[in-house]
């Protein structure tokens, strides 16, 4: 029989399928969004928003991570961003768990480069992983923008909390830090972000 | 204000989440998969699998493809695999109008890009698309055999419905075909797909 030693991942990572998000999708009933779709949507706008970056980025290694960017939240779940410290902290260690465990259901060498590039991302000092992180937190912004603040207005969130978690684009795609400051504080007039 | 045109974009690609297809996840209660975490799982599966190409491909591009592939459904709906050849004519021209409208979206030469791009995929000649295309075809594969046969059994599909599907992977990638054709019997054996 042939053997394919990667179908034991393939098959593993459908469960990010199932771990849902903090934002709802007004075009499918205001259900959860799931992880999984999340991250094709944080990919596909990192590609259509990939001459905004400051520094010269290498693109595919930036859709490279954020396409398993979220796998460890299949152990370890997804943390809502305004969570509190503490709990910030034990997610690290769970996460790290996870993508040992996740990444090393690959061949050896292969399952190496996947987990070295997903703990790039989580560092976020690299061009590329700070770009592909500020991608992952920028594209809520967009999202929730569309539909009435979504998330933020559910859980009282302000502008400021959503400035300091964007702050990376700054330096990495100012163009996008306009942008958010504009998009927030037009939702402070709206009442969908507090002051 | 500072305009982001790409903004649309982002924003109209989130429907692609209410797009559901045939195949059934075991891991999140058995609803329908929806075409935005397909292509997530695909594009992650072709990164996995890039080296069975047995031609030379940019792994970068693959990855671009797939993860527009499915956009035009957005307008033109998902087509069961298995649906008659008159349903795919049709089907055709009415994604060919969807990948228009919302590549269209884009900045002009940004949307030509991108339009070009999803043509070359559907076109399926160049070494790119042709993996890209097979990648998106086996995945099902995979999942079917981790779930009991899945779709296949509910629509009472045959072996050789999904041999001819994969056929591709003979010229793209002979390991992977191997794969299919020994699981695909397996099926048969198992009562999942007809002989
Ligand atoms: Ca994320």
């Amino acid at each position: 029989m042939t053997q394919i030693p990667q179908a034991a991942f393939i098959h593993e990572v459908d469960q990010l399928k199932a771990i849902k998000r903090q934002l709802r999708l007004p075009h499918d009933e205001e259900r959860q969004e799931n992880s999984a779709e999340h991250s094709w949507h944080v990919a596909l706008s990192a590609l259509m928003l990939a001459d905004y970056a400051e520094q010269s980025v290498d693109i595919s290694r930036v859709i490279t991570m954020i396409l398993i960017h979220d796998l460890v939240e299949i152990d370890a779940g997804d943390m809502f961003a305004f969570a509190g410290a503490a709990d910030h902290a034990e997610q690290e260690l769970k996460e790290l768990a996870a993508a040992k465990r996740i990444f090393g259901l690959l061949p050896a060498e292969q399952g190496q480069h996947y987990l070295k590039l997903w703990l790039e991302f989580e560092a976020a000092e690299t061009n590329d992983a700070r770009f592909a992180k500020a991608m992952d937190r920028v594209l809520p912004v967009f999202q929730n923008m569309q539909n009435q603040g979504g998330s933020w207005a559910r859980h009282k969130v302000s502008q400021q909390q959503i400035l300091d978690r964007n702050t990376e684009l700054q330096t990495c795609a100012p163009k996008l830090w306009d942008y958010v400051n504009e998009q927030t504080s037009l939702a402070v007039a709206k009442g969908w972000l507090k002051s």
